[in-house]
């Protein structure tokens, strides 16, 4: 495997200058964070977008030191490339960029990760230089006008090695992630794709059944416990739709577990059977108290 | 039916001194409600509550004008009394009080309305001067510790008469809710249950069931949507499985639709209809939308 050199002997390279492929709501609020660090840590973001309207919001809101419209461009000026477009180009975004810039680090935001390692590890002179990472942080709304400086403040940034990278590359990029305040974890992408599944993708799902369920004429009714249980349906059904493409067996794996625990829930109620109602209300509350203060992160390495 | 004559005479009745039975969450925000307007309207407020600890938590925080340890000797007091127990109580409370206090209006909140209005019109003389109501606001939390002035703010309160009670009152208590800065709706009992079944109650355990598919040690992977998605499901399993058994028809038939729609969902998911996928997750997110600027109501009568 051709590994750059330079990743072997400096894996704390220190990283200088970031560009940030794709500047919606996840793209923009990595850019804006880095600028927010920026002052101490001189971190330069470039940013390329493929709307010139995105740019141009970008430099005028400081999301940014600097925007380019080719991505390439933008990446060979680059120590790291971000890649922060739809989950279903990502792989496409990282193979182009380490075949036109030989040494750049790459890694992305995507909230998916098996499609895009498989996809990056057919050609290992990338993969040698690819960590697919993935904040999770994210909001319904979309665009980088919603995008948030401290949208990843005291969030997890999960890595997903497959252990055909360079090590020091893996650490170079759990640093970086760690200097922007992030906490970090790694885990193998099944895992992580199967976590996620469980954690975001079914219940982004269940959030839609549950808004569809509401007729119209009612919609003046709901409280604020339907409007947060459905906030996230308001997400956008492009990204979404990419989401289940890239991550399908395991989202159908758990809305089946989903599905087969409503029915359970559906029998006790429909048997009158209470005493096994409260139990099965009192575990739901205490998992979702648990949540709240959940167990302590290993700290970082 | 012997129907007091005060209410036939007078239905703009001034509503003077307020006796609120049950100051949990939601008693104890509508006795801080009407104490916070309290100086304009001089409604004063006498709380009743089962534990010690409770009454004096009231009183020292300012929640009532005064306590009682007997809900009788409190009604007594009252122009209005307000039932604010478990809704499994409810109708019990309302039958001692009307039967021991013979000119008192009452009203309640609880989020179930069947059950109780069909107990109460089994004494006609309680039924005349008795309108359910249901404020739509809550939290998952419990307790007067938790409850707050503000809750009912721009609230929706359902007044669900049921043709039995005497129209001044009905006038009376809805003007009430009005003075309390409310907007309210007239429904049948029918109607208020089955639309909270879709409403809150189906959500309420969707929630539950959501909460419940993250294993232990993946809470530390949830994400902002996860928590918002379950945040009701913290809520008290005693409480929601007296909801469940006052209305348990209209759940049933809510959770049963949302079951059978997530069946097509996990159909269309296997079956890699992308397109229709993506309708489905637009119908969402367009319901979703809908209810963030929901059809305005009719203006107060």
């Amino acid at each position: 495997m051709n590994t750059p050199d330079f990743a072997t002997e400096s894996p704390l390279l220190p990283i200088r200058t970031v560009a940030v492929i794709g500047l919606g709501l996840l793209g923009g609020s990595v850019a804006k964070s880095l600028r927010r660090t920026g002052a101490d840590s001189q971190v330069r973001v470039i940013g390329w977008a493929r709307r010139a309207e995105t740019r141009e919001f970008a430099i005028d809101n400081d999301f940014v030191d600097a925007v380019s419209d080719d991505f390439i461009e933008a990446s060979k000026l680059a120590d790291l490339v971000i890649i922060a477009t739809p989950v279903d180009r990502i792989a496409e975004y990282a193979l182009k960029i380490a075949a036109a810039c030989p040494h750049v680090l790459i890694t992305d935001v995507g909230s998916t990760k098996c499609g895009i390692v498989q996809a990056v590890a057919t050609v290992p002179e990338a993969m040698a230089r690819f960590v697919a990472s993935h904040p999770i942080a994210g909001s319904e709304k979309t665009g980088i006008e919603h995008a948030r400086g401290d949208l990843l403040d005291d969030k997890l940034v999960v890595l997903t090695p497959s252990g055909t990278e360079n090590s020091g590359v893996v650490d170079a990029i759990e640093r970086f992630w760690q200097s922007t305040g992030a906490r970090t974890l790694r885990l193998s992408p099944q895992r992580h794709d199967e976590l996620m599944a469980v954690t975001s993708h079914a219940p982004h799902l269940l959030a839609a059944v549950v808004a569809r369920q509401v007729p119209e004429e009612a919609l003046r009714m709901v409280g604020s416990g339907w409007l947060d249980t459905t906030r996230i349906a308001a997400g956008d059904e492009g990204l979404w739709t990419a989401i289940v493409c890239e991550n399908r067996a395991a989202i159908l794996a758990a809305i089946q577990a989903t599905a087969q625990d409503l029915s359970q829930l559906i029998e006790i109620i429909q048997s009158a059977d209470d005493p096994a109602l409260t139990t099965y209300l009192r575990d739901a509350r205490k998992r979702r108290e648990a949540a709240s203060s959940p167990p302590s992160f290993p700290p970082p390495s």
